[in-house]
């Protein structure tokens, strides 16, 4: 089987090719441009490939109300060339397959269930925290829309007493995002997020951060994997000190052995390490294929 | 058709027969005492009704896990004698017929979806502000659970600037459920929560508190409509300061008009008023017997 995947990033755009097992044969990747540079790359790599589908979990807001004539639509994004544009229809009209259409965190916990850390589970919730934070969620075996899809990134947070920057965020200044993503790290600390020491005070503090958005996903959601992803967890010295955060912030409240004996195993990385996107377009294309045939 | 359907509240139990249009025909009420006081008389009243399955929304903790084996008992509560207590198997025990089983919040949840204020959406969330907080929510067409159940009233919230009130949760002080419940109100102005005059300040003070529970919830979870129950809610003028306040706290954020434009039409008091429980807990009867038939 040969299935198309495409990971629609703010900064760079993957394109793979894979198959029903999730294992990734053929790839290439590119700067994310306008959509009339990008779209074409996109298409002349899939046009020869004889793919069966083909999956894309993108950078958003976006359109996923199947409803709505403007769904497979990027809509406002500050992004030039890309607000309003037709994501999914140019795709559809150049190459004329099944395709699966979300967000790329949506995405990435869909791939993470199917092959990685959340494996047999019906359940999770997996961030992203690198230049913005986001979240995907599945719940009761479904990826979770409704109005829109969630923006959980901006989520309030009480402030760390010893914190004094004012946060970043053009909407909200201290929401979550505002005070924990890669930018806020590197304007607060004056320092490039990955050259702060392992035991450096910001990463005590980002955990505390990181830690509330994961109690709020464990009160309103109750998911059976949480999984963290994207640049700044790439500090594994993170999940430990997060790990004691989420306990402390509960304080007992939640009394399933998977919070209060196994963390570890609970709060966890991508299984698929940087696939997790990648992997989740590709099953994302797998469902659209299947249901095509269901039909 | 004849639904038997349960509202096992805290402080008291309601037990009513309806049908697949939503209308309870017949209905009793008693205080909830111990189970071998209180089971008896609901097992008492469905007797003889000739009812072709129950439903049943009741308090939690409760486990909801069909493969667990301790599926349908009430899982650590400090209510007397229900801690462990296997509700569901008791009612099985004395009157065989399919039964629908998920907490009170759940179940409100899914009646308003059938026949209340979320009529024809696929998700919602319900929240009950009275002695405790809690919500039920609607995702994608289903009830989530995963872990355990969502517990959304435990979520931390931004003190208010004027609020001295150090909260009464026994696990976190000051989440909302420690600075918003009817007790909190009642702890912190020293009078009852509905003596209190409609332009007294404690509304405005409610309302912050509230909106960021509605924040979250539609930043986790972008849901299609927010129901707010529960006694603290029967202050009708809560609902325009609460829109206001949610409009202020995502400051532009989430463009869907929902939000923007219709939100007195988006967060609203449940269509179902104070029936909200008792339809969810029908409902969720007759989705156990067309669950039963399909097998
Ligand atoms: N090894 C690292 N340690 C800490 N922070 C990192 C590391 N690598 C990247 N980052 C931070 O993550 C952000 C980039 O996130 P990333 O997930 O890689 O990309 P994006 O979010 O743009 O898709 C940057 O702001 C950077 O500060
Ligand atoms: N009309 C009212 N105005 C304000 N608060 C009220 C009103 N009625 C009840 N309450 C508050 O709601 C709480 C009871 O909530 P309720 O939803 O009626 O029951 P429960 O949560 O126990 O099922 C009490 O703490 C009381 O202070
Ligand atoms: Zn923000
Ligand atoms: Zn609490």
């Amino acid at each position: 089987m040969r299935i198309g995947a495409v990971e629609a990033g703010g900064t760079k755009f993957v394109c793979g090719i894979g198959n029903e097992f999730g294992s990734i044969e053929e790839r290439i990747s590119f700067p994310t441009e306008q959509p009339d540079v990008t779209l074409p790359k996109v298409i002349d790599f899939f046009k020869d490939k004889q793919v069966e589908a083909i999956g894309i979990g993108t950078f958003g807001p976006i359109n996923i109300d199947r409803s709505s004539d403007q769904y497979g639509h990027v809509t406002t994004t500050p992004k030039p060339g890309w607000s309003g544009f037709d994501f999914l229809g140019t795709m559809k009209r150049a190459i004329d397959v099944p395709y699966g259409w979300d967000t790329d965190v949506n995405a990435a916990a869909y791939g993470e269930s199917m092959w990685g850390a959340a494996q047999n589970l019906d359940s999770c919730v997996y961030y992203t925290i690198g230049t913005g934070i986001g979240a995907g969620v599945l719940a009761e075996g479904r990826l979770v829309h409704g109005l829109v899809h969630p923006e959980a990134g901006h989520i309030m947070v009480r402030k760390h007493p010893d914190d004094t920057f004012e946060g970043f965020c053009p909407y909200h200044g201290d929401c979550l995002e505002g005070v924990a993503a890669g930018p806020a790290i590197e304007k607060r600390w004056k320092q490039k997020a990955y050259e702060l020491p392992e035991d450096h005070p910001a990463w005590q503090m980002e955990a505390y951060y990181i830690s509330q958005a994961v109690i709020s996903a464990i009160l309103m959601l109750s998911p059976k994997k949480i999984i963290l992803g994207g640049g700044v967890m790439k500090q594994q010295q993170l999940f430990p000190l997060i790990h004691e955060e989420v306990k402390k912030g509960l304080n007992g409240y939640v009394g399933a052995d998977a919070v209060v004996k196994h963390i570890d195993q609970y709060i966890v990385p991508p299984g698929l390490g940087d696939n997790a996107g990648l992997c989740g377009a590709l099953a994302l294309g797998l469902a659209a294929l299947s249901e095509h045939r269901d039909k």
